[in-house]
């Protein structure tokens, strides 16, 4: 288990913001809610005031996690390159989901992918992703925040 | 201006959450960008999956800025209390047209709003905040991402 903290994202974001800025993108979405805080990093070193964000659920057939549903509502007027962000593509599964669906929904748009950390054991390989994830992140949001935290 | 960091977030988010946990918040509906990452580090700290966003648009009449619209997309399903957040009520006006159109359209709902900052000539006062926005406030995720950043 490793700990992944302020600092650390904060170095991959700028790495991914470096990557990312010449490609021209005019929206992000982030999938929640594990991609928000970096969508909204990302959003502000690339300038683009255009974030949205969907999230995905599960539904159980019997036990086992059967399909995946989006609640998403995207709304993209006159843009042409979209960024999906996630913190981690791990089974790949909501990213696949995700980016299949929306190229159906808009197939005029562009979609681009990038992640933190990426499994080689995912389905579904994001365009850009920074970090192997070799064994198991905490993430600093899941942390840092609880209800009473002593400080 | 005030550099605001990640750990004044993080010590004051903690403070909200404390406050907020007894309400059983159902949904969390960030205003992007502004209230992005409070919306991921407040839904860890209560357990509360549901989060969703909604943006704001100024639109020019003349030079003057006329009318706000919401790019507002949320979905309640059997949910009966539904925190907003901002980074900061500033002017109000994008906080007051939020809530008054979410209650208008979701009128079963109660919603309820937090913000990190309130400034005391704000149109419209939050139902909780935690520090008063006596100066210019530069977030940290206003600095901390940036094209080419030098860590």
């Amino acid at each position: 288990m490793k700990y992944y903290s302020y600092e650390h994202f904060k170095q991959d974001t700028n790495k991914l913001i470096n990557t990312l800025n010449s490609l021209e993108i005019e929206s992000i979405v982030a999938i929640a809610r594990g991609g928000l805080m970096l969508s909204h990093a990302i959003s502000e070193g690339l300038d683009v005031r255009d974030v949205q964000s969907l999230k995905t659920e599960f539904y159980d057939g019997s036990k086992k996690r059967d399909y995946i549903t989006i609640q998403n509502n995207c709304i993209f007027k006159d843009v042409k390159k979209v960024l999906i962000v996630d913190d981690i593509s791990d089974s790949g599964e909501t990213l696949k989901t995700v980016i299949d669906e929306l190229k159906q929904k808009h197939p005029e748009v562009e979609f681009i992918s990038a992640t933190l950390f990426f499994k080689s054991t995912s389905i579904y390989e994001p365009d850009f992703w920074i970090n192997d994830a070799d064994e198991w992140i905490e993430f600093f949001w899941e942390k840092d925040f609880l209800y009473d935290f002593k400080t």
